[in-house]
């Protein structure tokens, strides 16, 4: 009787210990949530990001103001350590000093286009003929032959510019977060893989044609990749390496404009374009850089250890790339602007890292997680991989925080449904088992470091901004980003000031192909 | 007993006569459908009215392009004395040959922009440092006097650019045609008098500044009227009478990338534009004229008398006037295109009218209205006034028709009652005793003519399309155009080949200010 007893009781403590509750110290996620939701400067920093900065696409002198900006800004702030780190070489920059196409026949139409990055300009106004070359399959192209000298080249586009009656600008339904939560849906991969194979091949084509009509002689490539109402998609028409092969200008357009060119051609009508672009190559620093700055810790046991948090810096070029990734940006300043202006005395150092070379490939994040935690390809880890707790990323827009991808990793979960249960009340109480992909925190997943993206209210991400000339200061919602970077301030606060480091999943096997 | 017989007999005959209803045409209902919904031409007509004429404003080559082809194709479809007919002195015509703004300093940034109509171009390219002036009343102005030389001035935005979680796109539903079908709402035109008040006070304000600008030498006016996402409105920057004074080059712009140039300005940054507008007055002919076609009238005692049908095929100028109106003016070509392939023998003889300078004050109905009915200004009427059964209008976008406004004619809701019951299952069913306004069935309706214009769906009118530079063959929905030019080619049809013509209110009284 006496052993049962002792052995329930042995359960129970057990059972005590496994379910203790991850503490939250409310009286600091109190004061971050006055001075994040009451004393923001969330919009300023947004401001210098996007307006004053300008685009910042990898390698241009637009990215260096933003980087320069942000280094002085978090130095202002009290953080130490700030400082542009080079994370390795990334190529040439580029940037474009003019952009105009117009239709001059049939009659004048001046058309909303944006050089692609890495082409070269029209050196001088570029006078000529619009021609429609339809091209399915490589062989196509030889019924070209000999005619596309001194054309400026279009292929009938691949998407309908199809009126919507659902809104641009979304959030999460309780019904999309439920799903969320759920397991995760090996379907979507399914049909992403997909999509995939179809996009090689589309690109492979593309570059064919590039290259044919650039060796017949042509002047200049328009294109499209969608976007309606003066808003078009936009991307690089050229690879950025120091070597890459040249290639024709070209500029790319949303559905209307083009559509408009490719009915006329299509109804047999001469149309005769005036284009004149003038891009810039950079190459005097083909390194990347990301910028990095602390506040540190003050544990005499744990200063060594590091929460990250950060976002990417770089943008493409059309606009200011102020959803995609200047909102992502100022939320994580934010965040630690707010931990400094709490002269928080953290057990861990925090760092932040605004990452560079995103939107070509993870390469600021990569480059940095190579540097400092170990390489993907062979497993052989540094010492700092011991070092880190976690790495918190921001960038999915405007949208607020609902909540977070655990990444697959189980062992979080209950630390963070305590930590967001101060902000349920502001529509963040989402925890899903899902991984997602497509951004920085990939950097640390791919080598066992707990790294986590949030989940976000879409808002126009897809619509309207994500890598449009149309991602603007006003698509940046405030309410938004003051409510996320207090969520982000109090979970990295949190994690700094936790006994242990966060939970780690096992260690991946080498990736030698990644 | 006998004698209360009888009187309950004539009761009866009289109320039977009374309820007697409106006969309706099946089998031409059918046929008219067949033709409309199953070999339309409707998109053809309106490719060549947007994208191969271009825009049309008032007095441009544009508008000439399409009144020419419009006049061609309908006396190509078999009718009759197609004609452009002189409607009056309209005043200079313009257009614009080159359309380029981008700030250059801090960074470039291509602008989306477009000169406004009747304003001078640039004169080459202009390169000015922007100045930001604030001024609510005239006498802020003096502050800014020996401060504007060269610069190019922008005044602070009057809107914001609100990120909308509403569909741009939308239909009437059933409850919004309930309230439409109730009686008119005096609230309604109260604030829009109270409106007009404001904008003729911002107007004449603007007016003010515009002149002192110049008068200090600024080199040229930047300005918004909102639109959002790289959709644009615009309007007029000068008046077109031959005699106008002369205004600074202005160029309109949406709300962001205006904003960006303010919030710039506001944080004490240098902004340096360049700007290039080349643009022509046409003096030539300052004519002013409409498009007329008939299908002539069969029955000897009816074929004088007339049923007309119309809207303006004149648009704003940046862009191709899409939804404003070559929709309206498609559908009505395909109603008589459609009446004509059915080979009908009408009693009266129907007439379309796409009428010019709509725009500019519905400048090409009044005068047709004047010259051929009557002078609203003193009643005194012409003899064609007693000849014409009813006008029908399209001027309210690509939305299909849901009903009709009786414009307070209470004689004719019996009438349109049955005429649309065989197009109830195409949504079309709503009769609503209410004025609308704003289009070219007010030259008909000033002179106690029945001239009414259709109940439209919205789809993007007010959000995207009305007077913007996105009006775009794009936004045009074929299936809401088949649906209009059948139900416009049936009602048509029925008022060409009834008993008598349509019931009249009284003559309104001269209204020596119109």
């Amino acid at each position: 009787m006496k052993k049962t007893l002792l052995t329930t009781l042995l359960v129970q403590c057990a059972f005590v210990a496994f379910a203790q509750q991850e503490p939250v110290d409310l009286d600091m996620v109190h004061r971050i949530k006055q001075e994040g939701l009451k004393n923001s400067k969330v919009m300023e920093t947004a401001f210098y990001l996007t307006d004053v900065s300008g685009s910042r696409l990898s390698g241009s002198t637009g990215l260096q103001r933003a980087n320069e900006w942000s280094k002085s800004k978090l130095s202002e702030w009290g953080l130490k350590n700030a400082h542009l780190e080079e994370w390795g070489t990334f190529g040439r920059g580029w940037e474009f000093q003019k952009s105009y196409v117009a239709m001059t026949a049939p009659y004048y139409q001046h058309l909303i286009a944006t050089p692609k990055a890495w082409t070269p300009g029209t050196n001088g106004e570029l006078k000529g003929q619009a021609m429609l070359i339809k091209v399915e399959k490589e062989e196509d192209l030889a019924q070209y032959k000999g005619k596309l000298k001194g054309k400026i080249i279009l292929t009938p586009p691949t998407r309908e510019a199809i009126t919507s009656f659902e809104p641009d600008a979304k959030r999460h339904t309780e019904e999309d977060l439920k799903k969320l939560a759920a397991n995760p849906d090996a379907e979507n991969n399914q049909r992403n893989n997909r999509n995939m194979t179809d996009w090689r091949a589309m690109m492979q084509l593309r570059t064919k044609v590039n290259e044919f009509v650039m060796a017949e002689g042509a002047a200049a490539i328009l294109s499209t990749r969608g976007g309606t109402h003066g808003t078009h998609f936009t991307t690089n028409g050229a690879p950025y390496a120091a070597d890459a092969k040249p290639v024709l200008p070209e500029m790319e357009m949303g559905l209307e404009d083009y559509g408009r060119l490719v009915r006329l051609l299509e109804a047999g009508q001469k149309v005769e374009l005036e284009m004149e672009t003038e891009t810039r190559f950079l190459t005097d620093d083909l390194k990347g850089y990301n910028v990095i700055a602390e506040i540190p810790g003050t544990d005499k046991k744990l200063k060594d250890e590091v929460v990250m948090l950060g976002g990417h810096i770089d943008s493409w070029h059309a606009s200011t790339g102020a959803t995609d990734n200047a909102a992502g940006v100022a939320v994580m300043m934010e965040a630690v602007r707010i931990l400094k202006a709490l002269n928080i005395q953290p057990k861990r150092t925090i760092r932040i890292a605004l990452w560079g070379g995103e939107e070509q490939g993870l390469h600021g994040s990569r480059g940095y997680a190579k540097q400092h935690f170990g390489d993907p390809a062979t497993m052989a880890l540094k010492k700092e991989h011991e070092k880190l707790s976690a790495y918190y990323n921001l960038d999915n827009g405007t949208g607020k925080i609902r909540g977070i991808y655990l990444q697959g990793n189980d062992m979080v979960r209950p630390i963070f449904e305590e930590w967001f249960k101060p902000f349920h009340d502001l529509d963040a109480n989402t925890i899903t088992i899902r991984n997602t992909g497509g951004t920085d925190h990939l950097a640390f997943d791919a080598l066992g470091l707990p790294g986590f993206q949030f989940i976000q209210d879409e808002i126009e991400y897809d619509t309207r901004t994500h890598h449009t000339n149309q991602d603007n200061y006003e698509r940046l919602q405030p309410e938004d980003l003051k409510q996320a970077s207090v969520i982000v301030a109090s979970i990295v606060y949190h994690t700094a000031m936790r006994d242990k480091k966060m939970p780690r999943k096992p260690l991946p096997k080498p990736r030698p192909t990644t």
